[in-house]
């Protein structure tokens, strides 16, 4: 049950010092401890892009990893914060839904235990009202991996918010959906699934129209656009050597439309 | 006294191998070390928001720390670096005066014993004139994190660079203070401490003006502005959900005046 | 021949979760491997500056190192997937050149066996066609940090591809070369080398002319151009504390004159 990794997820950038901080603060209470970053540049405050990012990356860590995801637009206010526990791994995160797609993600990742991080005894004090990063994360954590019982952060709570994962609508032969993050290489990736697609399925995407799924890059010439089934099993919209999501301005939340031709139906 | 963390705070960014250099010389000499980040993108050669992060960061970190400061204008030049130890930590750093401010933070802080970086026996040959980080401060840090004596790295020093915290000037009701950073969210961090200031003190900054302070961003709408003290303990302007940086145009270095009601005083 | 360390190296960027998934799974199979970042901001599939940064680090790394190089325009078409092993150092690379120029660069860096990454027993299914840092190197890396025989990956391979480095020409006493890479601080680093140039040379690059070579930048002014022999051993021409790429509008590829004075050679 002692957690082996932490694995941090923020909106804090690498730019100013508060990830170098909360590993501090983890360290001067466990400092056996293992931490690994997912990812600090969440776009602020963006629940959304940190819960799909999450959902898709989980099931890669090792068992027994504890995740620290601070993204965190109620911070200071009366949200609290949550632990969670599924089969394999931990979590700690504020009560804003953003631990909702893991969790709907697999059956694998449903949470067997939450409880509410209360306990400040356990917390940095002064507990300042805009880092709760350092001051109640890192330092629960730093508990949880020196060996406390997660019993001691809190009582159980089982009416934790939720937010359900966009899922596409179909209607005859077409389906709705649209735009849940943009890479950094201007790959632009849709919450369409694999099976939700067939390979003959035609995309219109801010004007632009891409016929067919492609299975990698390679199939396309440089420059030409291409849809194919992302590493994370969702539809991206890709240009070979170029950026799909510059070059049509698309960004998160946009709409896209895709019709399965009757024949592959 | 054998350092049990290096912590690296650099200017030289991510997008070049010149931190990850730095590690691998580190992990030469000393495999078994841990290595952590404060931060790596100090703005090139800004000797004094590294002095600030160093200042308000430093205590978050397990004792037994080694901080390595490379933010160094002067490299090449004849300015020697130093190796500092205060009742907790160790630093490693230019003589440029990126140091003062911790030492002047805290009373624990206070620096026991202070040497020049000399014994070239240390040095990575031939020693470049613009990379000491890879070339000195990490074999250097190495050498002490293997339990080297700090003795070998040079002399007793006294008399080295001090650059004295800016302090705000408080005139009968009116304190005139300045920027001391802007952070990844665009809010602004001013020299005005919780003590310098009261809950209805008002703001006036580039022509915007601030009334009070909130205790959280929760307090005000979205797209408002308010007044705040951060995590840090001093002053910040901030806008919730958005940049007060970018809204009014605020940069490191530009004046703010803080008047205190009277009848608040 | 356990390699004891991963350094990893790509294109990915810190926006995505592509690197911390890459550590997972990493760590999922060798949970106490030790990973460190050359850097992950190599531009997009850019293997040139990927091979350049290789080239001039690789001997700062622990002997033992296991260099992972995931920038791969090729990824999801039939290019190979290679491992290699020097005297000292282990690399898994796309068969693309990128290994070429640290093999190129010193006699100790020869690979003196070099395997195709072919079994896929290893991999993690179903492979991607877009994600092989996560789906083959990341979990083949973590076999070999287990101590799995090299073998194991596949068969010899002696007809890999390789891109020469791109020497500068001399003509009498006029030598051409071009710009190999710009840094964070706006240096421009060419292909010129100590060697190639004497302290008196002229160079001529977008237009500027710089005279002659300087120890360090603190040798010119604040805001004037120099030359000098950088930290890699390559000329770089630089602003002191200004950006020369920037001023000049240089990037990579220009190409870079330079006049040896007559009596100097």
């Amino acid at each position: 049950m002692k957690p082996k990794f932490a694995v941090l997820m923020t909106d804090f950038g690498l730019q100013d010092p508060f990830v170098g901080v909360m590993r501090g603060v983890i360290l001067s209470r466990a400092p056996n401890a293992k931490i690994m970053n997912l990812t600090h540049q969440i776009p602020p405050q963006d629940i959304y892009t940190a819960a799909f990012y999450l959902m898709v990356s989980v099931s890669y860590f090792p068992r027994g990893s504890l995740f620290m995801v601070v993204v965190d637009p109620g911070v200071g206010s009366e949200r609290d914060i949550l632990w969670a526990r599924s089969k394999w791994y931990q979590f700690l995160a504020p009560d804003n839904g953003v631990l909702s797609w893991v969790e709907e993600g697999s059956p694998k990742e449903r949470f067997e235990e939450v409880r509410v991080v209360r306990n400040d005894k356990l917390f940095l004090h002064p507990v300042s009202s805009t880092f709760h990063g350092r001051d109640i994360f890192s330092p629960a954590a730093g508990a949880l991996l020196k060996g406390m019982s997660p019993k001691t952060l809190g009582p159980v709570r089982t009416d934790y918010k939720k937010v359900p994962f966009p899922k596409p609508k179909k209607v005859l032969n077409r389906v709705s959906g649209s735009v849940i993050g943009v890479d950094r290489f201007g790959n632009v990736i849709t919450n369409l699934m694999d099976k939700d697609v067939t390979p003959t399925t035609v995309f219109y995407l801010k004007g632009k129209v891409v016929a067919g799924l492609k299975p990698a890059y390679a199939f396309v010439k440089k420059g030409e656009a291409l849809a194919f089934v992302g590493s994370f099993r969702f539809v991206e919209l890709s240009v070979r050597n170029g950026s799909f999501a510059e070059m049509f301005g698309v960004k998160t939340g946009d709409p896209i439309e895709a019709t399965l031709s009757l024949d592959a139906s």
